[in-house]
């Protein structure tokens, strides 16, 4: 994992952290979602196996110190700072929300505690790791739980932000309860089903349309499914239905989905194959689909792309990474942001998760222990101790189903579409004196 | 590059290919947009970069073609295509329009010219390529075209969608305008301009923000940039005042900009501080930053991430990667998708730029030629052939130079925010008949 892939100021702040001698206090500092774009309600956590991937992996290359010996912003750096690049690695704590877990605006996602400069440098990576596939998840499942009970499948790397978020983006799609992806990669790397049959420019690459149907029925059996669209939808469909078995059934990829699918899913009957499926794909999303549901059209699985995997609608989610707490020679300090618009909490946190509704406490309180006490689920647990494992991270598969349960339990006023009703967040007492305190307490100047 | 980065159907397609003795024909696949978002009227391209560096080097491990192997699509798959995959490397052409050259809806981007199963696996990598780094290089003009001349630096990696499209996002927002990017990264490997000093977690490190600011000054010297709004604004800038030279100037990160710059200013000045600049960043875009400039507000330069590094308001391009052309057995066929609402344009084509409209035609016109012609650039030009760089490719910088003078070039009429005037754009006699008679010609049954 490279080092430099980071904004320049973490780097310029850790060079001075060197300089000031602080850059080994040790700090927390916590991801949280400070709003929800305005069309989500809840989140599903996904990305925290790339940020422990590049806490375990992250290192600067000779050929990278070199480089930022070259920049105008660390020439008066201390030689002991690049020295101290040269060894890095993450030897701190990371305590996080299980991928898969739904959660709310204001609650944090992960604490990192770790010697300042170690705990500073990952900020950019790992926001970037858990906002990208956190909206993807989040978008995946408001799809899947829109097209009720027919299967969701991810199709949307040629649209994806970069390659990479491609692979991510199949990921965290069946995180969040697609039945799979079409990118081979994360299929290959996550352990997930990959889908994929054929393009128009199959049917384009042969002469003559039964031919390239022909050809695909050879390759494919059980798993044929036959692009209808290229020249006429309907003919398509017959030229499909005229081959028999064996097949899975037709793609439909453009016009009115719904004239389409109810005349070629007569098509299909009429000509015996009656077991014969019907998938849509373009353009679509979770308000087309919910029509085309609602209206009873004959489909039996959904291929989403573009709108999933950039998460049209809400493209970016309001992630923040803010150091909490601080210990200098002895002395823990917390610490919050107070201007204007964005005011954060201060302290490490823990998120108690009751049946109907969360709390928010400081991570040294216990709500739920002792006798009487309302059962609840602490979200942070534990997963990098001293810079190593506590133990294997679940894959995305029990992420996936972890997701589905959970979204099971959540009121479904919470998860519908429209105005949906805002899910209860409680903070504890301990936690807003704390707030109080630091919004009181001028710095000392 | 990893030849499994791609959708499966490019792959069970090329294994098709290969079991109807068609995976070495001669292939055109054209890249274009097919529409341009709502609030776009051109675009800039770019992406080409990783295109070649992608066609230069895929290719499909031992492990990657035992992953293949597993998948039920591929279970009837003949065993020469695993073989081929094994020895995969890309043979063909490719002729491009250069990074940094404004494009508009329905021209196209780039033509591969390869074997059929070459020219069809790199699609999915190819899109997501181009479609991106286009969207952040046109975000990026737009918001520099509307600074009028105050530096814009691209801050947007924490938000962008994956590590590497933060990476991408700084190349392609230099390649728009931008001055600068925060990523690391991006400036170490595409030789582009870094800037970055400190966070609000640099000031909440000290237990007083004054010390903060001198251990920043003592770092960075004539490159201070001071974070003034971690608890007021107006009380930090005078902090940042008193401390006299060498110093940049201050970064506001919320609030009223307009007011808070008004009153910094003032507070700068009065401190003889009148070189002192002022930085103004959070969740900004094109239309904020209009507002502000015609205000007068004294900013002097713009960070922008979040909306920049997402193409917020336009977070997908509609391209497309369309099979054009394709020799069988020593015919050249002419193919087009013709359903619908996703029509395209048959044959390999050129685009040529004369002054103030552009000219669509077949590759093989040349309307320019000929005593008389009004001069045109033919835009796509060889970047590839027979699998080799014809010449080393223009970096980020050169791509940066030839955006800001085409864009020059550009009406503003063409150029501006509200209500912009469509570019003209012809299409020759030659490629309408060739669109007329792939029309009309049904498929051979």
């Amino acid at each position: 994992m490279h080092g430099l892939l980071t904004d320049l100021y973490e780097l310029t702040m850790s060079a001075g952290y060197h300089q000031a001698g602080k850059s080994e206090e040790k700090a927390t500092f916590e991801l949280s979602i400070r709003r929800l774009p305005q069309k989500r309600n809840f989140v599903i956590v996904a990305g925290l196996a790339q940020v422990v991937e590049y806490l375990l992996e992250v290192r600067f290359t000779g050929e990278d110190v070199a480089y930022l010996r070259t920049l105008p912003q660390l020439a008066r750096a201390p030689t002991g700072f690049f020295e101290r690049l040269r060894e890095f690695h993450f030897t701190g704590d990371l305590f996080a929300v299980p991928e898969g877990t739904p959660l709310f605006a204001g609650e944090p996602v992960l604490n990192v505690r770790a010697p300042l400069i170690e705990a500073q440098i990952p900020e950019t990576y790992v926001l970037s790791s858990i906002a990208y596939q956190t909206l993807v998840a989040t978008k995946a499942a408001r799809i899947v739980e829109t097209a009720g009970g027919r299967g969701v499948v991810e199709f949307g790397t040629r649209r994806a932000h970069s390659p990479q978020a491609g692979v991510l983006a199949g990921r965290a799609a069946c995180i969040g309860g697609c039945i799979g992806t079409s990118n081979t990669l994360a299929g290959m790397r996550y352990e997930i089903p990959v889908y994929g049959t054929a393009a128009h420019s199959w049917v384009l690459a042969f002469e003559d349309e039964s031919r390239a149907f022909r050809e695909l029925q050879k390759l494919l059996g059980e798993a044929t499914i036959y692009i209808v669209d290229t020249y006429d939808t309907l003919e398509g469909t017959r030229k499909a239905a005229a081959l028999g078995h064996p097949l899975w059934g037709i793609r439909l990829d453009s016009g009115d989905l719904l004239e389409l699918s109810r005349a070629a899913r007569r098509i299909l009957d009429e000509a015996g194959l009656t077991g014969a499926r019907i998938m849509a794909s373009g353009d679509l999303n979770e308000y087309k689909i919910r029509q085309l549901v609602e209206a009873g059209a004959p489909i039996d699985a959904f291929g989403v792309g573009t709108e999933l995997a950039t998460s049209a609608d809400a493209p970016s989610l309001g992630v923040v990474y803010k150091l909490v707490e601080l210990d200098t020679n002895g002395t823990r300090r917390f610490t919050a942001k107070r201007t204007e618009d964005k005011i954060t909490l201060p302290g490490a946190k823990q998120v108690f998760r009751y049946s109907g509704h969360d709390l928010i406490a400081c991570s040294w309180e216990c709500p739920s222990c002792g006798e009487g006490a309302e059962p609840a689920e602490a979200l942070l647990r534990p997963v990098l101790l001293g810079g190593r494992l506590v133990e294997p991270l679940p894959g995305a598969t029990e992420a996936r189903h972890r997701a589905a349960a959970a979204l099971r339990k959540l009121p479904a006023a919470c998860r519908r579409l429209d105005s949906p009703e805002p899910y209860r967040i409680e903070h504890s007492r301990a936690l807003l004196d704390l707030a109080g305190q630091a919004r009181q307490t001028p710095p000392v100047r």
